[in-house]
């Protein structure tokens, strides 16, 4: 007998098939003995017609309402899965965010869960009945409706399955697991067996869209075992470990890419202390988030160049801050390009094993892939290349370090 | 200065312009220096889709996660309400029926209010807030979400106007106010300018669907004056009033019909005592509503005949009851007619004026209209006729009494 918290998204729970199917899902493991707390988000489109009509009604914006407006999602989804396995003979019943309740922080729409009191919850699961969880939404010291932002129906899963100190967290998806790549892309590849929490993290936050950035480091933090499977069929997915319990012992895991990425570089820039700072400051303060940065000096003038990248998006707001600093920072003048993808490879195994930067970047030169700007971590080397050949590199590394092999 | 509740039903929160219209008129009275609470239902059309979700989803039914479903209607129009306020320049909040609270009994999709602690609110109207309450919902002291039943948006307002010891409480409605009549059979009908409590019960509870029978005892408890007013005009509304208050004086008020009423006889019951507790005691159980009821003794013979009736939709279910009471309490036959209509008139002045009665039974008598049964209370005179006559009747007594006539 385990105690089991179960997610399932919004496609999961897309109408009332759907629904009635996750609640097979949910008896199968009644049935199995566990107790199982099942955490939901909103059925696939009523978040977004919601935010429509937040947005529409008006200019203004008000975070508390717009909470209390989208909040409504998964209060609809919890109703009509308690009934639904109260109809499969499952006795179970739905709580809402300020029911349990999540304690959040007052950050609307992107709350920071300060404490789940689960103790009921706790006691109804020992008791045999399932408990049907409201994902993304929790509750203010103030006690307004607050939101954890989008995807954070992960977050809630992961911290509710802290608070139950549960055995599992399994996350239902559209996919069977974590991928080596983007099968899409890349044909040959292969379902991950394991993946270790930080491996999780950066490939999370270097583009492959499985599993929300702040559940993993949730997870990671309280030690929460994750399970990343498909709610459309019966194999077991992606186990999300402690690098203790790491089993396999590649070179690298994955290969994650983002292709809406921008770079930016300000040319001729007065080499003197302070510059960089006051650029990323005025960026920061415009709320651009920064990816990746590469300072080159020139030896023989007292300028200097900065590269940075953002997303795709944020663009011309980045290239805006910076035209209105070039009376402070004198500078000649920017070079833009939206055309930019990122590719990223990840792997523990880095830490210990030479050679694996050299094998990324002779394997894409060798078909011709022009590296534009280089970045690393302890466990990822990320490169900025033309997004023109996305696919291509995404291929030439999955077959240089043979990930296609278990 | 006044302290006002304003009520908008689903047609008037419809869509986003019609939330933009009713932000306008809740600014008119707070311009005009009023504090103003505002209660609305859902979004027409809304909680139709909700309820149809709730019971397509399986066969049982848990009213608890019922409630939580359809709470969600009322959810999302306080909170594109409250921002649309506030883009008008209005400082705003929405309150859901938790956050109140209005604390109610657990007697789900049908609960009761038991006390609204309105203390904060009041505080935030005299500072000048105006808060946007969702009508139709509460909580248990279990911590469920509660439902008031259909219609009940209008008992949330009133029920806040007596807590807020409001001047008023405006019902706004998709009518000019009450009619003497149904303008739809009658185009002589008048708006009245007052009416007062009692007669308003009478008239609701007799078919008119103006305002819900138990928001107007709930005001008639605790004296809230209550304006029903169209929510697409200026015009001053019909004022619901003590009799104290009232300034006319005609033969009658108003006229009432529904016509989906069924009669069932039973013919040949023996004449002992019990016998009519024992079939109104079966009946009840199965929760069919009894509306009149007659007994006709014969002299003749040891038996009697009971005429009784049930609305349209409970025919069937009451013939059943009945047939399966034969054994117990036999009886000759059942006698059951489903074509027809209830016409009431209805008016405090019948208690000092003879001659009522006389008048619609003779001039209903003059045009042919046969009256199948009669039930009489203080202030009301209902009769059951064939439904065929249901227009003919109501312009009839409208004439009679003169009620185009202020």
């Amino acid at each position: 007998m385990a105690r089991i918290v179960q997610k399932f998204g919004g496609t999961s729970v897309g109408d009332l098939d759907r629904i009635r199917n996750v609640a097979q899902r949910v008896k199968a493991e009644v049935d199995a003995g566990n107790e199982v707390a099942v955490v939901v988000s909103a059925m696939s489109g009523t978040t977004n017609q919601l935010v429509e009509w937040a947005r529409d009604i008006g200019p203004l914006h008000d975070a508390r309402e717009y909470d209390t407006i989208v909040a409504t999602g998964e209060q609809v989804t919890v109703g009509l899965l308690a009934i639904a396995l109260q109809n499969s003979g499952i006795d179970a019943r739905s709580w809402l965010g300020w029911q349990v309740p999540f304690k959040t922080d007052s950050t609307h729409s992107s709350a920071r869960i300060e404490e789940i009191q689960a103790e009921e919850i706790a006691k109804r699961l020992s008791n045999g009945q399932v408990a049907v969880v409201a994902g993304f939404q929790g509750v203010s010291d103030e006690g307004r409706i607050t939101t954890l932002g989008r995807g954070g129906s992960d977050t809630s899963a992961v911290a509710l399955a802290a608070a139950l100190n549960a055995d599992r967290c399994d996350i239902y998806t559209d996919v069977d697991g974590v991928y080596t790549t983007d099968p899409r892309i890349m044909p040959k590849a292969r379902k991950l067996d394991q993946i270790t929490f930080e491996e999780m993290l950066e490939m999370a936050s270097a583009g492959a869209k499985v599993l929300q950035t702040r559940s993993v480091a949730m997870g990671m933090r309280h030690n929460v075992k994750i399970q990343v499977r498909s709610s459309f069929n019966d194999e077991p997915g992606t186990m999300v470990v402690d690098e203790d319990n790491q089993m396999e012992q590649q070179k690298i895991s994955g290969i994650a890419y983002s292709a809406d990425e921008a770079r930016i570089t300000i040319v001729g820039l007065q080499d003197k202390p302070g510059v960089a700072a006051g650029i990323f400051k005025a960026l920061a303060d415009a709320h651009v988030n920064i990816d990746m940065i590469v300072q080159s000096g020139s030896a023989s003038h007292d300028t200097t160049d900065i590269t940075f990248s953002v997303s795709a998006s944020d663009a011309q707001k980045a290239n805006a801050v910076i035209e209105g600093l070039k009376s402070d920072l004198p500078y000649e003048h920017i070079v833009s390009d939206t055309n930019i993808a990122k590719i990223s490879i990840i792997g523990t195994a880095m830490r210990t094993q030479a050679g694996i930067a050299n094998m990324m970047f002779s394997s894409l030169s060798d078909k011709g892939v022009n590296l534009q700007v280089i970045s690393t971590s302890e466990i990822k080397i990320s490169v900025l290349i033309d997004s023109a050949y996305t696919e291509l590199a995404v291929r030439t590394l999955h077959d240089a370090f043979e990930l296609h092999l278990a």
